[in-house]
Parts: C-alpha cells; sequence; structure tokens
C-alpha cells in the first residue's frame, strides 16, 4: 500500500528517519513525499497541502505532521475515509482532506504496541505516525489502534462572503510562484462572471483591476490576472511573475472581488 | 517503466498532484525526479537540466513541465527517441535531451481518451502530461496519441564561436554550487589546450586568469579555475566557493576564452 | 536492497545522474533519498546528517558524497558494517554513522570494472559511488572492490567535557527549524539534571536562562528552552521560533550547560 508524507521538517534527515522506520517495518512500502517545504508551525498550510494533493492519489495512508504541540496532551489520530486513511496529530491537520474523501470515523491512537520501542517526545512523526501507517500498510486493523473519537480538532479554511457578484475572502495559500490561493469557490465566481470578463479585486485594502481569464497564458506578461487554481479556488496571478511579491499579500491578507463593469481588452 | 519528472514546480503539491495522477492509472509506475527546482519559467533551464540528467536513466518516459504558454493554444507533444520518450510542451524544453537520444519522431498529443477528464487551464502537467506518460509506461502505443509533426519549437544552447584557440560563448546554466556552466564543448578546449595551462577568461567584459584542470581539487582555495563539467562543457568554478558570486555571472553571461601563455604554478 | 543517497549537491540534475546510474545498472533498486541540502562542502554536517538517519534503516547501501576533495588523491571507499554498508570518499564524513553500527572491515575501492566507463575528475557520486552502490545492490562482493584498510580519515563530533552537572560542547547541526543541536550527550544531561530544571546556558559567550524539557509544547512561545534531540544529543530550541536567529548560534558555536539553581515556573 502507498502511504505519503507532508511535513513542515524540509526533505532530511526527520523525514529520511520517518521513511527508515517505515521501511523497517514493511519493506515493500511505496512511500511517497507529497510536501516537505509546509511553513514551519503552519498547520493551516499543510492542511491546505494535503487537500490540494490527496485527492490524486489511488488508496493510500497519508501521514500529515506539521505539529507545534508534540509531546504534550494533543492525541494522535487517524481518519478513515472512503478511499483514503490520514494519520497524524489531532489538532485539525488532516481534516479539510479526510473531508474531501468523506470522513467515516476518527480514532485515537493509543496501541503502543505499533509504536516505535523508544518514543521520544519531540518526534512523534517518526515514533508513532509513521510506525502506525506502515503497520496499517501491513493490513493491521485500525480497530486495533485506538477508540473511536465523538470530538476532534476541527478546521477550514474560512468561509467567504457573497452578496450578489460581490465576493469577499482571504488569501489562503502563496505558492511557489507567488501566486494567492484564495478560499472563494472558482465555480462560484465563474457562475457570476464570465472569461474575459474585468474584475475589481481589492487585497488588503489596496484596488487592482484584473481580467478574469482561463489560464495565464490569456493575460499579458507582468499584469495581474484573476483565474481558477487547480485545486479549484479563486487565484490571482501575475503572468511571468509573483502576484504575492506584486500585492504584498500573505497568507491571511483579505480578498474582495467586485464587478469593474467591462471587458479585458 | 520508468517515468521522471523535471519541473519549476517546487517539489510540493502540483509535483504530489502528477504522482497521484501516475500512480491512480499505474499503480506499478516507478517515478523519478528529476528536478523540480528549475527557474520558474525558465524553459532554457528546464531544457539544460534534462539534457544534463536523462542519458544516464534506461529506457524511461521523460515528463517535462515548464510551461509558462499553459492554457494557449502551444501544442503538447511526445518526442520518440531511440532509449528515451519525452512528453511535455512544444516549447523546446524537450528538443535538446531528445536530440542527444536521437529524434525519430515528434506527435501531437491530441487523444482526450488518455488525459484526465476534467482539464484545467492552468496544470496540463498534471491533466495531460502525466497521464500519457502513465498510459505510456502502460503499453499505450505512441501512434494513436496524435498526429506526426514536421515542425516543432526547437532550441539549442547557442553556438559558441572558436578562432584558433579562442573560445566565446555563453553561460547556460549556473548550478547549486555556483559554478558556472557554459556551451562551450569540453572535449574543444581540451584539443586546444592542456591540463595545467593558465586561461585568460573574459566573463561580462571582466577579465580573470584561471588554470585549466582537471577537477577542483587542483585549484588553491577561493581561486577560479576552469575544468571541464561532468555534462561535458567548459565550465568556470571558484575552489570551495562560489564562481558565480565572485564574478557576478547569471545565466546568458558572455565567457571568453584564451590563452595567457603561461602555466599554471 | 535499499540503496540511501546523502549529499550536498541539491535535489536536481546531480543527483538525478546518480539515480539513473544506478537504475541502469539494477533496475530493482530502491533509492531513499536521506538529504542533499547539506551545506555544500561541510564534510562534518553531512556526517551528521548520515550518523542521524541512517540507523532507522533497514539493511542498505548508504552512499554518502560531500567530497570537496574530488579528482585528488584522496581515496573512495567502501565501509562494511553490521547491518549496513557504507560508499564515499575517504574524508571522514562515513565514520560516524558507520561507527554506530559497529565497523568491520573499510576497504579502498580499486575496482574499475565497477565505475562508470568515462569517469569525470569531477563527479565521482555518479562515477564511482553510485554504480559500486549499483553493483553491491546486485550482490557484488565487497573483497572484490580492493583492499582492507588499516588508516582511514576519521571524523567524530568533539568531545564534550563535564564537571560535576557543568557541560562545555558545541553546536554540531542547525536543522531547518533553527532547533542547535550539541553534541552533548543528553543521557549525561538526564542524569545531571530532571525534567523542569531551570539550566544557565551559555552560547558563545552569551547567557540564557532555559527550562530543561521533555518537549517543546512543555515551554511558552518564543521561550528557549533545552531538550533531548530525537538523535540523542542535548538541544537547544525555542517554542515556535528560531532558536538560531534569536543567539546567533551556528555550526561549531560553544554552549555551556550549568545549573541555575531553580525550577521552571
Amino acid at each position: 500500500m502507498l502511504i505519503t508524507l507532508t511535513t513542515d521538517f524540509g526533505l532530511g534527515e526527520y523525514v529520511a528517519q520517518m521513511k527508515g522506520v517505515i521501511l523497517a517495518i514493511n519493506p515493500e512500502a511505496s512511500i511517497i513525499d507529497i510536501s516537505h517545504n509546509v511553513r514551519p508551525h503552519s498547520v493551516r498550510e499543510g492542511a491546505y497541502v494535503m487537500y490540494s494533493a490527496t485527492p490524486f492519489f489511488p488508496f493510500a495512508a497519508h501521514v500529515g505532521v506539521v505539529d507545534p504541540g508534540v509531546g504534550t496532551e494533543r492525541k494522535a489520530i487517524v481518519v478513515v475515509c472512503e478511499g483514503a486513511m490520514f494519520v497524524g496529530p489531532d489538532n485539525g491537520l488532516l481534516i479539510p482532506a479526510a473531508r474531501r474523501f468523506g470522513i467515516k470515523e476518527v480514532r485515537e491512537i493509543r496501541n503502543e504496541n505499533v509504536f516505535r520501542r523508544e518514543i521520544s517526545s519531540t518526534f512523534h512523526g517518526r515514533d508513532i505516525f509513521a510506525p502506525v501507517a506502515a503497520h496499517l500498510s501491513l493490513g493491521e486493523k485500525v480497530a486495533t489502534l485506538g477508540p473511536v473519537l465523538q470530538d476532534w480538532v476541527d478546521l477550514d479554511f474560512g468561509l467567504y462572503n457573497q452578496r450578489g457578484r460581490e465576493f469577499i475572502g482571504e488569501v489562503i495559500f502563496v505558492d511557489r510562484f507567488g501566486n494567492l490561493i484564495s478560499n472563494i469557490s472558482g465555480k462560484a465566481v465563474l457562475d457570476a462572471y464570465k472569461w474575459g470578463d474585468l474584475l475589481s479585486i481589492d487585497i488588503d485594502g489596496k484596488d487592482y483591476v484584473a481580467p478574469f481569464v482561463r489560464s495565464y497564458g490569456f493575460s499579458r506578461s507582468h499584469k495581474l490576472l484573476a483565474t481558477i487554481s487547480s485545486s479549484g479556488f479563486l487565484e490571482v496571478a501575475l503572468t511571468e511573475g509573483s502576484a504575492a511579491n506584486h500585492t504584498g499579500a500573505t497568507e491571511g491578507s483579505s480578498v474582495r472581488v467586485g464587478s469593474k463593469g467591462g471587458e479585458a481588452k
């Protein structure tokens, strides 16, 4: 069975330790890195990365470790879904991705027989989550891991507001290109506008005008544009440049989208 | 069959989506990352990376995605070679690598049966190139993908000039160590000079003197040297330092190499 | 058989060439990246990364390439251990990790039949170490590689000093989070102090007070703390921040730990 890893560790010795632990338990495990470049301690960015990537995989155990509360009493959980399992800390990291699959049950991981023998207080990714995923990949039954939880830490990307053709939301992710991914539904914007419409876009109180286009290539070089991100959200981008640098926006910046009353030339 | 990936996405959620798509189609596919650190939108740097790495692999489908024109009318192509296949955009990215293997034919990818069902306008890497490579790895015949193209976008690393023992070219790649890889044939320089000769090297109009040495270790610490890169080009390096920082050179900087009329001490 | 790679190349075309060479020799080889983000030319940091990660793996050939002396007369070696083999340059890089497994013998690699046919002077990782590991993974006998060495380049992380409850050592690694990993035994500190004790910590001559805690979560936000790293060393960290930025410490900074005579509140 496939195991994927998403962490804020960088691709280095910590991730390697997790892979070593998995392969020592199941030498046949197939391990795929989703990302290890999550901003350190940013549970929400990690949640977005898992939300964005996991639906494309065949059945897998998806391990997530962005875990500022490691070593305190925060629980370790496994989330069982249709078509996927998620393993990680009970801090909301796994929930948006799991909800996309449909959550069947959440269990607390308590069965120490599937942990590494020595458990450090600083690295549950290696000592708990990796071995649990490895045992699941060998066919370990989820029910043996621990009791069903009725309550767990939730996380969503915030609700956006829509009033007629006006949308108010926020930036939830800035990708490597400086593209700004908002929490506004791309489909909702496409219902309200058509390709080529000029939008008025307010980011953190600064006003911009940008065409709503099907893809980056349809806008002129170094001009702001609005499009639908590959994960389905409204995205603000700058052709051959960085919208993040251009606008100064970061994760959490406010985004308001309205009509500019014209068509792109 | 092996599938390699070269992109400018960084190793994160976008690459993971491509891998998920591939594994959902062919769970047995073996996927190797060549690089995801190509400078965003730099088709030429991506072309150099693929040129440099792909010849070392056994038979594989090499997917390249540095694709500033995604979503416009630029074509998607597969290049069939002796010992390799290349899949990506028709913008020159695949051509220098493919030419090293010997191009047998280039086909436009048109058969939508091998695409993902929903195709975003911004991410053909995931929606077209990855599934095409996955289907090829399952034995899909290239001929079913689309018609043979007589004409495609070419790219080379520029021609260098040689006049006697003088060579004029440019920097085509700066690696992680700050080594400057030029487009000048290392073999041609080795025909004109011998190891230990002192070279006069002009980079963007600034003059340097550097010994022509077999490897980094033969020069003194923090001194400029000329050598032959592991990909066969004339390379300018700084022992235990960065030639890029030392000279200010970047991709595209001019390089002129001549005789200094002496031997390194 | 598993092959792991640790280099200072960055995850790009150089590492890809090594993987291509391995897969061309043994298409069934399973290759895991330990880290390619070792600081360029830092043999000691590479040694720490291999020391830290390799013990978690099942039997593997661990290839290490941090090799400022490539192309000079430094030897290529294979280190045979209980439960692991190490392949790389004779510059100390492999030794701390190998010593953790128990060194059975060290051999110089001389048998050119297992090298790539053309050997560049600048890239033994690709031309010697990768093919040697690939041949070992196919069952090649170590004895065929070359003669046993009685003497090789050693490297350790420096000895720390203990006088009663005072420990004097140095920073051997700064991780991605800015955590400072010292060479002081975490176990020795735990014998001298108990969880919750306040420690006096002197870093490069600057004095700090920090609680000795089981894990990051037990300290207040943005406060310095001392803990035991996941690799077993005394570690100085800053909850939700970077101890390296806070203290200005780097690899090699001095660390003195003593009693502050109180308990953390």
